[in-house]
């Protein structure tokens, strides 16, 4: 007997068929011995609906009030699949977050997780064989009594909270596709699932691109410990053995997995755009007049480089931010071209960032060294590097990057044979 | 200034645009200086949407699982409402009933209403000038925590009790008609908005198929003297003068209406059947046998007559059920016919009752006798007679319901000038 929580998002629940479908996932792990609580989105579309209706009565809507609605979708699912799972004869009953409670921080829309009391759940266990079926995204700021809710993809924080309060054994988070392959399959045809990742390989997979999983989950799955299992919700029921290994990426501690490669997966995003400020002046508190107004404007400054400077007087500053706020960012800085003092700003918008991942390069020195030369033969120009602990990635022109991440996936030895 | 509750049920916040109007009508009281409390319904056709998916899943749904899901229709109104009046500048908060909390019994899908504690909309008054908005039709079993829902028009019910807990000088109902008329305007033209009337008449009126309010409301209403205020949401909110006398009817105590008429209003309904069962037994228990069974199988007997036994053996007995239960009754006592003993039962489903109801009833004599005149020089042929303190009721032949109550109409003087 294992204890489990399964996660279904919002197209997993998207009608009453799809919901009874659910139910017979559950069905199978609850047939199978296990103690099971599950945590849902709201159906596919709700949250939109409810959102919109929100910004059409005030684009300044009160974030206590935008909760109070959009909480209501997944209170609607769980409801729901308790009956569905009810219909099938599996014991069950559905929980709202200030039901258990989850309680959480006052940051309306954006809350913060603080405390789950797992209590009731695993009492409806171990007394009544009963299925907790626990509406994600959404809690309690217990000293207001107001509901809150964890903002876009909150539920996958959800299940990863509520298996760390229950102790569970592991988290299925069912999804759209069947696990977590070492770069987009749609890219790199070669691309492989893989068995088994470690949290601080998936964080970065996740940030970097990678749709699976929301960063913040992985985290708190990382933190408390909790094995994520991602796997696919459109594998029927009836095919899957609950005591087989399903198809599937297993996140976990790195202790967890025996043969660590040195490159896990190679990540990609084309929505970046580079900004080189030339001839800044090389003085102490430059960096800040040049971050501090776009930090201000809440533009994400990503990748910084900034070269030794030649002539000991001025210096070029190059970095990226999202392409979205590229015209942004020229105005701001255009704005304090004076208090910082430089020449003039160069951009462009047809750069990719392109990042190769694994927890192995902490032990294998050169791995860097390796891409650098293979790109080059493959006449792709380098803009930008940064490199941290387990990663390192790098800022090339945005028409390369299939050819640079195919290129990188051979090179690590990541196709699939 | 006063203590207020508004209500407003699903066709009034029906969509955005509806919602903003329904908060102009609240802006106006605030303006007005009243303290108020809203209650609104779920929008028009959510709660329908909502039980069909539950119905979807299982005719035998666990009704706790369902008042989760359905209470959520209500949750999303109270939260737009409230951003739709902080728009305008009315301070105000959402509440649902487990927050206040309304504790109700644990009679999940047709709940009681125990105990609403109504503190903190008075502290939101007092302290803050802050409009309450409050998901009507839902409570909490305080018990087990659940979420309950009190049945179809409950919000109407809501208002009231809210009204009552709050000490509320009025609660006025918006609904889609401006107020309570002697009978219904479709059938007699001449038919006059009443500017009161007693909580007794308005009970028998909405009994009898006057579908103004749910009949619980109004006894709640009279239970704790709670002044009810009907009166239409149409009505443009800059239209309204908040000081002069608004169009609608005042459900109030009897002492509150100076000059009471003999006759209020004319009531009738076509959804009946009658059954006469012949030559039954004349004798202890017979009664039981007849109407045991019919209890059980849950059906509804109205109108019960049974003339003195002619030759001391037998006699005829005549009730009334709904037309939609006709057969099945008959069924029933056909089953039942050798414990019941009768010789045939005869049946009509081409019946109306049309029922008069008046408080002045009470003091006044003869008042049933000038009816039975009047319908007999018509040509109008009575099945059956009941009576009670302030009504009485006339079984018909349907196809003479209009020109029945057009003739009691006028014979007690209730058409417009």
């Amino acid at each position: 007997m294992a204890r489990l929580v399964m996660k279904f998002g919002g197209t997993s629940v998207a009608d009453i068929d799809r919901i009874r479908n659910v139910a017979q996932h559950v069905k199978r792990e609850v047939d199978a011995g296990h103690q099971v609580a599950v945590v849902v989105s709201a159906m596919s579309g709700k949250t939109n609906e409810l959102v919109r209706w929100c910004a059409e009565l005030s684009p300044l809507y009160d974030p206590q009030e935008y909760d109070a609605v959009v909480a209501s979708g997944e209170q609607v699912t769980a409801g729901l699949l308790a009956i569905a799972l009810q219909t099938v004869e599996v014991t069950a009953r559905s929980w709202q977050g200030w039901q258990l409670p989850i309680g959480t921080s006052n940051a309306h829309g954006s809350a913060r997780i603080l405390d789950i009391n797992g209590d009731e759940i695993v009492k409806g266990f171990e007394d009544r064989g009963e299925v907790a079926v626990i509406a994600g995204f959404q809690g309690i700021h217990t000293e207001t009594g107001r509901l809150t809710t964890l903002g876009r993809g909150g539920s996958d924080t959800s299940a990863v909270a509520i298996a760390a309060a229950i102790k569970a054994d592991r988290c299925d988070i069912y999804t759209d596709v069947d696990g977590v392959y070492t770069t987009d399959p749609r890219v790199v045809g070669k691309a492989q699932r893989m068995d088994k990742i470690a949290f601080e390989e998936m964080l970065e997979l996740a940030s970097l691109g990678a749709k699976v999983m929301q960063v913040r989950s992985i985290e708190l799955a990382m933190v408390h410990n909790v094995r994520v299992f991602v796997r696919s919700s459109f594998d029927k029921p009836e095919d899957i053995d609950p005591h087989g290994t399903p198809p599937g990426t297993l996140i976990c501690d790195e202790t967890e997995i025996m043969e660590q490669q040195v490159v896990t997966g190679i990540a990609f995003s084309k929505d970046e755009a580079q900004i080189s400020i030339r001839r800044v002046q090389d003085k102490p508190g430059v960096a800040a007049a040049i971050f501090g107004p776009l930090a201000e404007s809440n533009i994400n400054v990503d990748m910084i480089v900034q070269n030794v400077s030649a002539d000991g007087a001025t210096t070029d500053l190059t970095f990226t931010v999202p392409a979205a706020d590229y015209q942004r960012a020229n105005d701001v800085l255009t704005k304090s071209k004076s208090q910082i003092g430089y020449d003039r700003i160069d951009g462009a918008t047809d750069v990719a960032k392109v990042s190769v991942i694994g927890i192995g390069m902490r032990s294998h020195a050169g791995v860097a060294a390796q891409a650098f030369k293979a790109l080059a033969e493959r006449g792709i120009n380098i803009r930008a590097i940064t490199t941290s602990e387990i990663k390192f990635s790098l800022l090339i022109e945005s028409a390369y990057t299939e050819l640079a991440v195919r290129t990188l996936h051979s090179l690590y030895g990541l196709d699939k044979a």
